[in-house]
Formats: structure tokens, C-alpha cells, sequence
């Protein structure tokens, strides 16, 4: 009984891949690197489109790693995605939400991104959230 | 055997909503409504401080609800509390992340949320995201 | 020949007038205040559309008044107006830049806009925008 | 008695030239090219610190040239240099605010900035913003 249901899962997971390739996701999951060195980790896609995965800062937070959660999502007729996904950054108080999408240059594919973070540092609630840019790029290795 | 597992996880849920009422969260969960209408529903804080619910929107989307996925983050020393949540729009290739702080004026406490909205609709990428500002009150009901 | 340029400049100023309220700007001049008490002065808008002003900011400045810039769009159409003014903050390095749209509700006329500030004070070039958004409604005088 | 006024004005603002090459900002006026090819050009900077200039965007309004007006402001500690300015689309009911700083990489001096860009065209007051960054380098002529 237990083992049926084993393998019923792990068919589960096989089809919901094979989905995610036809779906052209098959080039999103691994490591991804921004202009400042910090490296997104999305370790998988779940069949909700749930992204799992872990963030690396090169800057602020001594290089600590942080997991990740956000979504992807598709529109059928142009192949389109959307990204977004946030960090918790245990010990700061402060969260970071990214939100972009995906483009191509000479360079190759890229996620544009951009991003709010709220810090609580401020006496001035005005002054919490800071926002800029990220574009992350597949790591080549 | 089942029984004591079962006892260990009862008793850790419990502990959990303990811990969260000792760092003020108590008041987060339940429904929470902004200047259009749309309703956020946080059903639950779990110990990652991860935030599940659900959000319905009374505009864009037909009156449907979607599932959230987000983060509570709080300062120990001021007791100031971070909140980032996202939602993908199922059916729309579109996703909005909020990002925001817990604030209060004379009608009571508010969240101050900035929002990117990334759509696939535009041909062109530099149009693709949109962002606003909600202010999310509970629903006294 | 003198007071004749003068004439028809005068008569140039009040052509302009008239086509102002003819495009429904007649209510934008005059004091408008936001949520935190800062109050925008607009004291005119010429005829390419640019905005002349003043801003007195209720926090982090103290109290000081900077002049302040920017443009008035309508589409002719929906008669939807634009609006976009900026603030140098003289002394302090930083500068705000107001972007947004008139909407009505309850309470009448307001203005909703997002405001991006760039500061200088961060050694980290990423850390030095910081975003919100305010609602500025006209002063009952 | 107007050529003393004549030349009481020039040597005016050949001091005030003197003034900024001084402060560092002598290599701001000139073109500044984004990534899409969108051009910025930089006349003049006065000793109010205004930005006299014109935009000429390479996307979605027909090449068309666009004056714009903006600001500089500079911190004396630390020479950062804060930069906001702003394009009337005339005709197209819409305005751009973009807000940056300059920073240098590899490949030189770029100005980095974010930009809200508000439009007219949608029926739901919310939908009208929309936001992106934007970095611009000097154009090597």
C-alpha cells in the first residue's frame, strides 16, 4: 500500500517536470547572479508555480544565506514570465521583495527586477522602504 | 506510537501561536481591507514567520481569490514589524508583491504597502511592471 | 512702442488664463496638504505647462521651505491630468521627485502620487532611494 | 548703460561656470545614452541648480525630442551627486519622473535611476504608474 502510493508520487513529480519543460520554465531553476555579486538560488518550481530557493547578499547582511520564497507565472500565447519572490532577513527585520520579468540581450536572458525593501530602523515610517533595480544573470559554470 | 506524534505536533502548534502572541503578532491574522475594496486575508504566521492566505481583489480580476505567500519580520528592540506578501494571478501571467510596515493613526492601525505589479501584456519590457499604494485596515466585523 | 509690447504681453497672460480654466486647471493652484502635514504650494502653472512652487516639507527638514518644479499633462479626451514636481533639498544633498494622478472619493479631490528620494548619506550606492507614496488634498482656506 | 548690463551678465555666468567646474559637476552637461537607446541631453546646469535640457526617447513616442527640467544637488562632505529630472510627453497626456545618483564600474561613470511614468490611458486609477530603472551613460562621441 505504502509503496503504490510511493511511486504514485514520484510519477507525480516526473509528469509535473515534464510539464515545467513544455512550459519553457526548464532554464529558470539554479543559480542567478545580480550586478552586485548576490546570488539568487531558485531550487525548484512546485506545481503551484511556488518557487523554493535560497538568496545569497554580497552586501549588508556578512554574506549569510537566506531562503527564498515567491511564484512564477506564464501567459500561454507569448510564452511570457513573470517572477517574484521575497527574503526574510532573519536578525534585520527587514524584507526584500523582488519583482520582474524575463528579457534577452547580446549578453543572454535576464531577469529585470525591482525591488522594495522595508527596514525598521527608522524612527520615520516614511523613511522604510528603499527600492532600486537587479538584473540577475544564469551563472556560467 | 501515531498518538504521541500526533500529541508532539499539537503541543509544538501551541507553543508556536504562544510565541507568537508573546511578540505582538496576535492582532495580524484575519482580514484586512484597503482603500478599493480588496481584502487580504492572513489565515496564519508559522514559525518560519511565513504568512498564509488568501487575497480577494475587487478590481482587475473578476472577484476571484488567490492563494498569498509571504513574510512577517519584526525588530526585537522596537517591536516594529516588516510585512511582505505576494499573489499570482492564476489565469492573468500577472503577479503583485506588497511590501510595507505597520503604522497607526486615529482610526487605528494600518499597513502602508507599496505594491509592483509585473503583466505580461506589453510588447515592450520597460512597460511591464506597474506600482502603487494600498493602505490595508482590519475589517471590524 | 514699449507699452505696446507691454499690452500685448498682458493680453498674452490672460489668453493663457482662460485657456487654463477652459482645461479645468483652475483648481490646481493654491495649498495642498498630505497625511504627514507637508504642505505643496503650487502658485502657478505657465503655458508650457510647468509648475512653479513651493514645498514645506512637516518632517526631516525642519520646517524650511525649498522651491520646487515640475509639469502639468491633460489628455484632452478623458480630461485625466497628470502631475510630476521635484524638490532640492538645498543642504542636505537629496532630492524628491512626486509622480502621480487626480482622483476623487468621499472627501473630495486628491492628488495620489509616488515619490522617489534620493539621498546621498549611504556608502552603499543601492541603499539611496527611498519610496512612498502620499495623498495631498487641497487646504480648506 | 546696456553694455555695462551685458557685460555684467557674461562675466556672471562665466563665474558660475567656474562655480561647477569646481564643484564637480563639469562632466554632467552632454548626452547620456540608457540601455535602450533612449538619449538625454543636459544643456545647461544654473547656479540654482536646475537642469535645462531635452529627451529624446527611443521607444513608444516617435523619436520626438522632449524638453525637460530637473535638479542637481551635491553633498560637500562626500561630493555625491543626487540627480531628478522630468519629460512632459506633450500629446500623449503623460509625464516621466526619473531620480538617480551617479555611480562608476568598469566600464565608467553611469547614472543610475528610477523612474515613475504616469499615463492617462486606463480607466482604474491604480493602473496608471508604472515604474522601471533606467542607467544612462555618457555618450563617447
Amino acid at each position: 500500500m505504502r509503496c503504490y502510493t510511493f511511486i504514485i508520487i514520484l510519477v507525480s513529480i516526473s509528469l509535473m517536470n515534464l510539464d515545467l519543460i513544455a512550459q519553457g520554465w526548464e532554464s529558470i531553476p539554479g543559480a542567478w547572479q545580480n550586478e552586485l555579486g548576490s546570488v539568487l538560488v531558485i531550487d525548484s518550481i512546485n506545481s503551484d508555480h511556488q518557487i523554493m530557493g535560497k538568496y545569497k547578499s554580497s552586501t549588508g547582511v556578512d554574506g549569510q544565506v537566506f531562503p527564498l520564497l515567491g511564484w512564477i507565472n506564464e501567459e500561454k500565447e507569448s510564452g511570457r514570465i513573470s517572477i517574484a519572490f521575497s527574503v526574510r532577513w532573519d536578525g534585520y527585520g527587514s524584507i526584500t521583495s523582488w519583482t520582474g520579468y524575463f528579457d534577452a540581450d547580446e549578453q543572454g536572458t535576464f531577469m529585470k527586477t525591482l525591488w522594495h525593501l522595508v527596514r525598521p530602523q527608522s524612527d520615520l515610517p516614511w523613511e522604510r522602504i528603499i527600492t532600486n533595480a537587479s538584473i540577475f544573470r544564469k551563472n556560467q559554470e
